[in-house]
């Protein structure tokens, strides 16, 4: 990741700034306001405004449910029980803004959840950043023969290096040929002085899409973690991955307690079906189970004895 | 409004917060920032927290455009253009949480705007304030005879006393015997310690819509100004567009530029359909214009007239 | 419940009506469209539109999947696959739309579920039915005393009579007073010639929580599985269960596939957070557990244990 | 646009479905229901499927406003005054799904509308189609010197064939990269018997934004209006602007009454705001007015006079 002369002087200035307020605020997060974390080759995320902490997710919980909550000795244990049981409107009480750098075809994917708010980097406006992604070595993987929708081994040797100058070559000549039929380059020079160029919304349409863009994506705390369940899940897209993961530091930072509760009850936490608890059942009380009596199909059954560790009885 | 010695201390110690941040501020509202303003007889609206202010749009829509909104030299500017144009992305990135006590069948109304986030005071879990609204008497309106869903008149004399009498004693009376059948006074006293209580969900069925609750009411920009257009308007019942004139001038200390532009181009603007707009162009002209030629019903005729101070074209 | 003559007539005329359409349709729906089912005491549940069946969903997907979905053999692998695995967006696919008569405190409950479309009756414009929710015996429970949002045992005796008395006649008495508020009474009679009456929009607060109201209530497949995975939860009230119930059961009706891999994934599943996880694989194995070493809470290890049916293990 | 032979005798089946319904059904639009309508070199839309018609807004209608509605004689005078009046939710209960076939770069654009749901074609599963956008000559439009957004004068002679040159060969060229790195082409045959390829997921970025993907999308009327209201504009891009001409004819065969309604107040109307009525108010009295006087921006001003076409007051 580079950022130009413009976005170093914009984040200094942000970053400088020292305000006061009544608002509450999440010092760890503070620290790391405004700074753009590298993500992928020209990537990055900026958390670049909040609102709210763990107390804002009390407070709201505490209006609610009155003199109910004052059993719950602790915020913690009042944010565990609200994770636990599904409850979803305190957390709704938080939001965060960030500033991304990412691939259109991941943009593509993320922009598929639709609780939130976004601003995009305008290609009809303005010109696209030259910048592409390409993937590292170890993250260039075949077509998985088991999924259709996963990944299998890295590609090796000659095969990746070819596949690498494919990606590399392409987007170079497409944005090359997207600037002669803009008859400007990104810098503002103009091409061909007698000429006009072709209108900037259908230029665009010759890029690759592995070509970067930007946005300022906002949402709140409930529908983050919804995100991020999905997209931080090792079923995830490596790339869209990236950036979750960063996210999920962010969370940390912003939310300790809730980033705690989310971790075991969400990310690390498992669904079983009726059927597949009467399974479980069983094999607590030492009794012989089968796939056949389950009711389960295959792929049902191994989910399960994968999802508890029991690698034994998975079925090939 | 009588706020509980147990609320005041909340808002002191909320108050008190001094707190640094590298968000942007808004210096404005911070100096109000969650206090109680009283509306109609036991309401209030607080505002609790917020996010964003007039740069974190500009910011934004600068994003989304790129180098095309260079040109336009100032902030207010680019708002304008943005409010004039129905630019609805940039305003979602500012964001607002009100702390509110109203009556429920202020709530009720309230609620059909969806895109907000709730967390109102339970009655499953608690027992309801007793506190009810009466109007004062000059809010006591008749119905309108023209306009089935407005107010006419304000009633007189024996008549006024007799409403205001009936709905004092209603609201007593059911409460009254809502904390009979709940066996518990708010205070928490239980009255007959020889029998248990009416589950508290099914003992507030008794009370009656006039009783008041309260919520945190979380909003981006957008919605809210969604909501003030329709609820501030003439046009909204009485009782909540109390509620929304406050709003409004939280708005306007929030985000000063944005309520300017606002309050031109929307609360003071108006629509035109295309029928309509062929009659004013006919009267810029100076031409003849009639009803029968308009395509226009009545309705539609008067209210167009109405909007451009046409008073003497109104047909009755 | 009881229909007026008015409605009577629309159901007749509704469901006389014989077209031909190129539209996937849902036969058993088909059967019992327009019909009022008859829900507490004066409630109702209607369906009163649809849009897709099972079909749709497996449709959807398989544009989605498009070659991927190939190897999957029946519509009825796919959903389940889909289902199991949280795929959201084919089942947004499907619409329903609802006619449906309820109580005033349950639906404050249920508006809280924004993800639908409503169009309720207003008592700004019309006069209010007089009817309001009178429970059963049966259902007139105490408050538990263990949980704060619960319902512990049945009232007995004379407080059952005591308590059913107060509701019935505070809602008679508020509505009688709504009557004379209003100088109108529900079939249009005016009260007294010589005066007007209050505004509709004031009057109406005097009403009791119970009174019923009315609304057109449309929402897509998704989110009514939303809706009925926590209003027919046994932690849901009484009263708004009563609905789900019904309309469970005209979700079989309609998408029967779907219905079957909801009863198993999501009503009769459970979750189990990392720890459950730990706890669960040691008892599988055989080995010890106990609720020191799990850090777990004793209320969570309870609800593990009893979700297991391992009650010999619950801790008091 | 080419329909595959399976895709031919899919609309071949689902049109000639003939089922009974007591639902009500759109019969104009029932002619045209699955039948693929041509945009664009590849593109299409077909209606798959839709719930309710006209008589369902004033259905709902008449459900909220109860006996007020009765004054109203017909269905045309209500739907009329809904939209008059901005009234949303009865425009909510009608839902209609098309499946399209457009090029990426318009289908960024459109999924901006988030209320709405969408299956998209996958091309983390499965291969897309070879089909690229390549505009007509007559839309090879210069980037405007005016508007940063627009497009000026077409392009000529050679200018043209260049740019359609390159659009064309990069396309190709990139598509068949992308064949070589899937190491598979589309037809489903081997190229490299001996290697693996690179998973879809990631080879899919090598392709340009005029490559062709698709959707099923379903949306409310009322949103369905808001979509149309800003990309049958003539401000939206031409290419969605193509789609969106379709779509309203498609609104016109479902909902006739409420698509006069639209055209009248939405599409041919106008907004003037607080200090251009007091222009227009100036201008029917007779009197003079200045732009200096107005507290108009130029371009404000120019925007009201073009509006009402006063062409004469235009300031250049």
């Amino acid at each position: 990741m580079k950022l130009t002369n413009e976005q170093i002087k914009e984040i200094k200035e942000q970053q400088s700034q020292q305000n006061n307020t009544k608002r509450v605020t999440a010092p760890e997060l503070e620290k790391i306001l405004y700074e753009a974390i590298p993500i992928l080759d020209h990537g990055f995320i900026r958390v670049v405004d909040y609102m709210g902490d763990d107390s804002s997710i009390v407070q709201a919980a505490r209006v609610s449910y009155g003199k109910g909550t004052k059993k719950v000795s602790t915020d913690e244990g009042l944010i565990k029980y609200l994770m636990r049981h599904w409850h979803s409107t305190p957390f709704e009480m938080c939001e965060i803004k960030y500033h991304i750098k990412l691939p259109i075809f991941i943009a593509r994917q993320w922009i598929r959840h639709r609780t939130a708010n976004v601003n995009e980097y305008s290609a009809r406006y303005s010109i696209l950043d030259k910048e592409f992604y390409l993937p590292e070595l170890k993250n260039l993987a075949a077509q998985s023969q088991s999924n259709r929708q996963g990944r299998g081994d890295v590609l090796q040797g000659e095969q990746a290096k070819k596949v690498l100058n494919l990606l590399k070559n392409d987007a170079e000549q497409t944005y090359s040929n997207y600037e002669t039929m803009l008859n400007e380059r990104y810098d503002g020079s103009v091409i061909n002085e007698k000429e006009i160029g072709l209108a900037r919304e259908l230029a665009r349409m010759n890029l690759t899409l592995n070509t970067y863009t930007q946005w300022y994506w906002k949402t709140d705390l409930l529908n983050l973690m919804n995100f991020l369940r999905l997209r931080a899940d090792h079923h995830a897209q490596y790339e869209i991955r990236a950036y979750a993961e960063v996210m999920l530091d962010t969370l940390k930072k912003w939310v300790p307690i809730t980033y705690g509760a989310f971790m075991d009850y969400r990310v690390g936490g498992t669904e079983v079906s009726s059927k597949g608890k009467i399974i479980l059942q069983k094999l607590i009380k030492g009794e012989k189970v089968s796939i056949d009596e389950s009711g389960l199909s295959k792929r049902e059954w191994n989910e399960l004895m994968d999802s508890f560790g029991l690698n034994d009885r998975l079925i090939k």
